[in-house]
């Protein structure tokens, strides 16, 4: 591993197979395996047309390869901290999809053996590497904007998920906005103190029945006074829409939507354009590839990553604060809330 | 008055000489006279270069003109109800720029005494006829977003008010973000049931010692549950910031900023463009004489005011349920709030 | 006429009507008189609307008025040369509209007793007043874009005139592509030596049936070796098109059309935006506007026209030579042309 | 060969060696070898690296490889015809970057025996897989702009060539504008009747001395009568300038610029956005990708070359035909030019 870094992914969805085709590509790489639990024909074909020779049904396999250096972590979310703490103790570095987990305590503890066990964790808030958003923090890092003084954050799905996934994904917060929650932090490299939800069910009453919303704007607030607000949708009918703005005490910086062309088409009736890039896959499609180089960079020269795991557990605190808040209809406060969540966390 | 309407205004300040300067060449009126409490050389020679004979320093004058059909208020705040109460009682109609006052008991009282007169009474929320909110309105109405699920308001001055300006201004709430009450509620045609504000001091000390705040992002959640938030600054260094977005189940429409020019300068440093309009005399210029062009053809078609005195009273209630919601930190339920400031509004 | 001048209109039509109500609202200007050959009911009821109680049905009444300064020529084209001999020779200053005439000895004439008579004359060409080009001439005077290389001019017509119109207007280059000729010179500040016209009749076979085209593309050749651009076309279904585009040794700056708003609206099945304003009296409001001001301070503060009788005769003399292009197929040197057609140019 | 070509390179320059990086990762090639007959040890680092054992100085090596299928002819261009003629005798397809040759004749004969070795062939003209271009061309196809009138092409480079380069290019219309000449065929789906170039030396006295020009405007004439016309310039200050705009009877579309960011900030003194990606590998990095893969398809499916040998002989004939028009000043008809340059071409 000096100059490659040998993989096995452990979950092959969606997801894993994206990261698999990624990494295929990648001369920082060698995808040696691929881990699935629910083994089907059609995966074995895939894996097959990829040359992924090794596919097992444990990831444990992966585990106990001694060439393996890192694992991508791409099961379900509520086996995250779990694979977490046996790839840790495999001395294994870890690219853990997001959220790390369900629930807080559950983070803290994986998190802390792979801390104990030294080895690198990313979490997957692949959003940090779409060029429009890492060109705001560069402004803002360079101080170009001053002092931010407001954030705001519109991530709107182009059509809502089906209700097996809702019962399942933890809740919109947790889910979706989980990924405004890291953009915000990480625009601002400072931490939030207060978050007041005002969520609706507008879109579709099956959110509703889950007990969960599919609307919302949420206010957080950073230490420093200023103010994040994230507008959520789960129905956006002309597109994935993501959009970010932040403004300072000497100017501000807007990143639009992407489109597929820049043609403008003019006619009797209407001026058109592009409507946004679909949806994740073709949005982030660079950041994807982006975030998993980050990745081997980070092994290879032994730095922090991108997105460390203090980042992704930091990101569920703010969505767990926010379903509180959503609950009692009142704003609530990052730092009690933390502390009542889970109390080891100062132990990071 | 059968197509022109007779007037005089009271206040010869900016706003009231901006009025004049418009209502002079509308064929729609006849600008008769002018009173002023403070009266100085230089206004006098101001009335002179615009041919207007007749100015008084008492605006009980213009009152007692039987020719006089209208008034156009334009004094300080704290005089507002009380010349819409006079003026009523002399049987004028009334424009009234914003806010009509600074307590709720006062400003329904006045609005009381104007019905009974049955004069026709219109606030100077300009922005209702800007072009681009105008349109917006128009989607809304026509049904081409479906149902508005999330309306977004960006509203910054170019620069901060001085001191004193602080001090007599009602507040940020009551001063500047009433308009953006005015337009949530004018956008949505409903009305706001809960206020939820997060303020901030970022600027400038000085509003931190005039108890007022510079920033805030407000929250406003309608009673369909449909969601409104305000961004509010004092100081956006490139220009006055105008923008609204209007978001539903069918689609969204953005109103952007508006430029002196369209021309973009590409060179070997840098792609450029104009910044926004500097502030709101360029911005809303055309909405300033649309406004006054609105309200000559209400009392000649004898139609209701495109904004009304009630407008103008829960713009200024949630004004007033903002500041409460920033001192407690906590979400405002509006109701409540309306029957405690204003038991008498349900008479309206 | 120490700060106001005191004008007539000759010809009421639509042009002088425009300038009409543009004057009456102007502290610069007042308004005496109009005239017009084919006097009609609703001619007298609209200058009575307007209170102008003189409307003569010859010219020659205004130019006998010794109260009378200057004189707007809004007839048809093929009086204006004598109009502008019979006001210079009254010495009235002279606003004239474009073309000057549709020949250019007639024009060199005019122009000579315009001269001799030592009265000010402006033509037309209000484009060179529109906010963006202005700022585009800005631009490449200040040296912001170096040594200008290349111009590029896009006008096009909303729709195309009846056949009456255009049997009457001298061809498209001398009614429509003049105003583009101008543009150029105005631009680049330096006279055209090349002219290559590539015209088309693809619209309408009206437009043959008239000996006209209703397309073209020219390419003017500057004395400086720079090249200009200009596409036309009789109907652009979309609105107004009205670009123009300068590239030079430093930078490259585009002027866009105009709309009415900034509303982007997204939906489903497309993301449309506004068209371009209409035709020239909705794009070039403020330029109508705004020459006829400058006209007023030109006589007032006794400065050179914005647009003097010699760049009415130089765009006019392109007109022709594009149209000796257009006949011949082969480029036309100007030098060679103007001295053929007006052997008197140097003169002036 | 069933769903995978066995290619080899001749020439391991620039475009070799990109076209080598994007067969790599594509499932539709194998890349066997390579070939460059200025063998370096740079090269072959290059070559191991890329997993290519198969490096030759004599691309003969790779025709006489009966596994090749197809080759990607990389070469100087006055070697492309020799290389064709090589290859099709060879039996293998063609993949051949333009221009075809310098000469008309030279090209004619290298098709014809192309065809009558019953090979594939395709012309390295990428920008027709450009996502905006290629979006254009379905709205011309579909018919939503109706008959195209006018096609505007601006493709301005960021900065000039050397020396020698300049002196071996065959000139800026056939090394520059070739690209341009094929995209106005490629959208219009029409031949061109008549060229008028109007070429300056303005950037650089190198290129005058070469006998060659850097700033360009040359209009086409399509046999319907529509027109196109193409601005070039060697250097543009801002950034590699790659606009298309097409006109018709029923709507116009235009294609932007693309930029790494949609970001656009504003500060106190500007408002910016980013410049136009940097030059074509950035640019058309998509297109150099989509034309390959097209490739394999064509042979794979046994289907008409998205770019054949008589594109990239007719867009040669255009440029001959400029550089004739630019040298004589007079526009060229581009029939007669044909028929003297190369006889043959009908036979085709």
């Amino acid at each position: 591993m000096v100059n490659q870094v040998t993989v096995g992914i452990i979950g092959a969805g969606r997801i894993g197979r994206l990261h698999a085709d990624n990494l295929r590509v990648m001369p920082s790489y060698k995808l040696k395996s691929i881990s699935e639990a629910y083994m089907t024909e059609e995966l074995v074909a895939w894996a097959e047309s990829r040359g992924l020779g090794a596919v097992f049904t444990d990831g444990e396999a992966i585990l106990n390869d001694p060439e393996i250096d890192a694992v991508f972590i791409c099961t379900p979310t509520d086996t995250h901290a779990s694979w977490i703490e046996r790839a840790a103790r495999a001395g294994k570095h870890i690219f853990c999809e997001k959220p790390i987990s369900m629930s807080s305590a559950e983070t803290s503890r994986a998190l802390q053996i792979a801390k104990e066990a030294g080895v690198l964790l990313q979490v997957g808030f692949n959003r940090r590497m779409d060029p429009n958003f890492r060109k705001l923090k560069q402004l803002v890092q360079a101080g170009e904007l001053g002092r931010p003084h407001i954030v705001k954050i519109t991530s709107r799905d182009p059509q809502p998920p089906g209700e097996a996934y809702v019962l399942s994904s933890g809740g919109m917060f947790m889910d979706m906005t989980i990924h405004d929650f890291d953009m915000a932090r990480y625009l601002m490299d400072e931490e939030v103190a207060e978050v007041y939800t005002r969520g609706a069910n507008l879109i579709d009453p099956m959110f509703g029945r889950c007990s969960d919303v599919d609307t919302a704007v949420i206010t957080l607030t950073f230490t420093s006074g200023a103010i994040c607000v994230i507008d959520n949708s789960r129905q956006a009918v002309y597109g994935y829409d993501q959009r970010v703005e932040v403004f300072g005490s000497q100017g501000a910086a807007v990143a639009d939507n992407c489109r597929q062309t820049t043609v403008e088409v003019s006619t009797a009736t209407a001026v058109t354009r592009d409507q946004p890039l679909h949806f994740f896959l073709e949005r982030y499609n660079q950041a994807f590839t982006d975030e998993v180089a980050a990745f081997a960079q980070s092994i290879i020269q032994q730095q922090p990553a991108v997105c460390s795991g203090y980042d992704g557990q930091q990101a569920q605190l703010i969505a767990e604060a926010a379903l509180e808040s959503h609950r009692t209809g009142l704003p609530v406060k990052l730092s009690a809330f933390a502390e009542k969540e889970c109390p080891e966390i100062e132990a990071l």
